[in-house]
């Protein structure tokens, strides 16, 4: 068993790919995978199919692109066509997008049958479930909150996860607001507690005897928010697996969802997607990226406290190269959960078991299968030829960052940029600033094409022009052949605000 | 059991202290505590006895020094007076600290009986173990490498384990650098693996067929030494483990070490001591406090993975202030490992638990007992009124920044500065880089005694002036009553780098 899986990661390490099937992106009919969370109303461009075999009942075999491209059957084609590579974004006459927010997308060029990025750019509004005080709500009162949605869902092994978190995420999210309505609007703060009981006294501002402790912590408004999208994240990963055999939801996908609510932006990261702000040609990281290498130790110190989450096949140390069999007894560098740097330790037969992570960047691998360590999905994802699963290694809480809007002035140009790592494998923050500076000042301010043309400009420039045997880049370096997404929200500047 | 670890935690929260007994320091004899590291040759200052009935045979009644304030028994006995609290320092006539660096440390106002601080200021001498290719040393080629060392720890519950780590930690550290000598100073890579067998070739550097990864990680002759100081810090903390009952190796402590080698400053803290780097005015900070807020996540993923640690009186999970019984079935506040945000919960019975973490600030607690979570001993600690062992929670491992201290010109006036929590609680970065202007300025570059002024005046402004029923600061709030100890070295000037 050992040997079998040692020869099948080592393949698939040296491959850097994911073990699974040539992907599938399963379609999440809108009449059956509806709770809790509802479909939006507004369906998605019509399926096309993949081959001529397939039937409308072949769910697997579909694909469909956001909504807001407002794709005919051809135009979904072309989106399509590997070969071609077109630049897909909402056309210049139909209805723009909220925010004045730009948008451009492009296929890969053949790592997997469709685009399994997917993304999401809406306008939801939270109806106030119940008042604070747990008496009856009076309509009179209570008020209602909007915020400003969007979501890049880049997926693996399957587009299903991405599809289904374009479609649902955003409506747990607005569950999870709902309890917060009345509270959020409330320039107090936040009760630490809510009796059920209608007329009680919240006792959270009591101090004295009758507390315990010395102190309360103080919980601000944005925690609320940050702690509300962190559940919705849990809740729709929850989904995922509860629905993925009846509605085929494969594989997984990272998740960047950016929220604006109440002055404030949350940027919360879930996987290798990023966001920059580029704010008077000023880069603001408003991400970090997850990945085997960066969430090493959390992945080690779980392997070290549930070993049979290793079976007998894997390590939790992690060492710099693959040991050889008559290297035992050698002294080889090696690093623990605890450790950032390196130490030698005698080589013993355990440590012959393949290192849980390895590789380094864009090949590093958690249990030689997966690159990213934290997004929606992937329930199903087993070691190559065992039945270890690799989920409990990956988390699906986000990491939000936010950056108040009103704390700053910002002009028409100041903008935050959201891509999948199709874009952010070529390009560099400051690649994007220089785009950013470039094609904006070609714009005039108040012309609201300048932001879409912005996000076409960075998908382009990232995905090369069709040259000598691949996608090349000016440098003749090869352009990404990954799916890739970008949102540009401005900051600032005529019409964003609406 | 409930109740009674509740009742006694709470009064232990509200009173702030660690629940110890009145702490005792004990004595670690020269001649029989020595390996694996031996004690230094330089004895401590004489022993204290604390009362008229101690004798000689009671180690826990004495108390000890750094051996380079060359302090008299007539000094120790000064500096052990808690009403009168002298500044100590190096005296201007013996033999200056290595580096030209600046001490100065005094005794808190009564927390425990004795200043459970303790401090070394060393040059160490690092003769190579071996050969890296495994062959019988040439002792004409062989050279050894000196390191600059300077260590602050800062004991709790007893002063046993800062003295222990102030005599021995050190050598723990050269010991694991006996292994790089020659590796450290060979500028090509690090071997990855180091054959047992002399003259057999390391087959670090093979690629192809014969490695089964496709590539193999880069390890930096820095990550060696970060990696050595980690397992130094380890090992330290297992020989108190195993000592603790011939030594009476009592309490714990938190440990900021900074070590200069081949021209770079790694700065190792765990604990809750800070390190700054003052240059040219800007403040460069060199280390992270590590306190059960800053831990939270990484304590309660441990207490979630590990429910067993928290027996049946704690709970994982975090809530802003206690819970009362007859909240139950209410909703309140809380967060989990995965979480930064706050949401609401309905109150079960087992949030009735205590939790894990609570507290704020310097009130922060983990299982209602200690408020620093690394460092080193600490093995006998307990929850109060139960058999519960906290040591599980607490890392002994640092976190360890890295300053090419090549890659900048330094001037005279610019210092790293260690301290303790008591110079932290009362004293900014910004306050501290402003006395290191206003103290600096007022000396020669190239005067000797100044960076023991700049310590000394940090200890003053820290410490107050007894005033009004305590130690006052300028702006009349209370100084700092713990221990101080602060160390300033300078990072560029005069007799610095010899």
């Amino acid at each position: 068993m050992l040997n079998r899986v040692r020869s099948a990661v080592a393949h698939l390490v040296s491959s850097g790919g994911v073990p699974s099937p040539r992907p599938k992106s399963p379609d999440l009919p809108n009449s059956t995978s509806a709770p809790p969370a509802a479909f939006p109303e507004a369906p998605r461009s019509p399926p096309v199919k993949a081959g001529v075999s397939a039937t409308t009942t072949d769910a697997r075999a579909s694909f469909s692109r956001p909504t807001f491209l407002q794709l005919s059957p051809g135009g979904l084609r072309r989106a399509d066509d590997q070969a071609g590579r077109v630049v897909q974004s909402p056309p210049d006459t139909g209805r723009r997008l909220p925010w004045s927010t730009g948008y451009a997308e492009v296929i890969n060029a053949g790592k997997s049958r469709h685009n399994e990025d997917q993304a999401c750019c809406e306008v939801v509004y939270v109806e106030g479930r119940r008042s604070v005080s747990g008496a009856p709500k009076e309509s009179s009162t209570s008020q209602g909150l909007c915020f400003y949605y969007w979501g890049l869902f880049d997926g693996h092994a399957g587009g299903g996860a991405a599809e289904m978190a374009s479609r649902l995420l955003h409506r747990h999210i607005r569950e999870k607001l709902k309890d917060l309505v009345e509270i959020l609007q409330d320039p107090s703060p936040p009760p630490l507690c809510l009796s059920s009981s209608p007329g009680a006294s919240d006792p959270s501002h009591m101090v004295g005897p009758q507390s315990y402790w010395s102190s309360q912590k103080e919980v601000t408004h944005e925690s609320l928010v940050v702690g509300a999208i962190e559940n919705a994240f849990r809740l729709m990963d929850e989904q995922m697996a509860q629905e993925r055999h009846g509605h085929q939801v494969e594989g997984g996908c990272c998740a960047l969802v950016v929220i604006y609510l109440l002055g404030k932006v949350y940027v919360a990261n879930a996987g290798d997607s990023r966001a920059i702000i580029v704010r008077n040609g000023e880069i603001i990281p408003m991400s970090r990226e997850f990945t085997p290498e960066t969430e090493r130790r959390r992945l080690q110190l779980l392997g070290f406290l549930k070993p049979e989450l290793l079976g007998s096949e894997f390590t939790h140390l992690e060492f710099p190269r693959r040991i050889q069999p008559k290297e035992l007894g050698q002294r080889m560098l090696y690093r623990d959960q605890n450790m950032t740097g390196w130490a030698y330790k005698k080589i013993e037969l355990e440590d012959l078991r393949f290192p849980l992570v390895c590789g380094e960047g864009k090949k590093a691998r958690v249990m030689a299968t997966i690159g990213v360590t934290r997004g929606l999905g992937d329930h199903n994802l087993k070691v190559c030829s065992s039945t270890l699963p690799i989920k409990p290694f990956l988390s699906c809480f986000p990491e939000v960052q936010v950056y108040d809007l009103t704390q700053y002035e910002h002009c028409p140009d100041d903008v935050l940029v959201l891509g999948t790592d199709g874009l952010w494998d070529v390009t560099s923050d400051h690649d994007v600033a220089a785009t950013v500076d470039r094609v904006l000042s070609a714009y005039e301010p108040n012309d609201s094409s300048r932001y879409t043309a912005l996000a076409q400009a960075l998908v382009l420039g990232a995905r090369g022009t069709p040259r000598d045997r691949g996608w090349r880049l000016p440098n003749n370096k090869l352009g990404s052949g990954d799916d890739i997404s970008v949102f540009v929200i401005p900051l600032g500047g005529p019409g964003s605000y609406s």
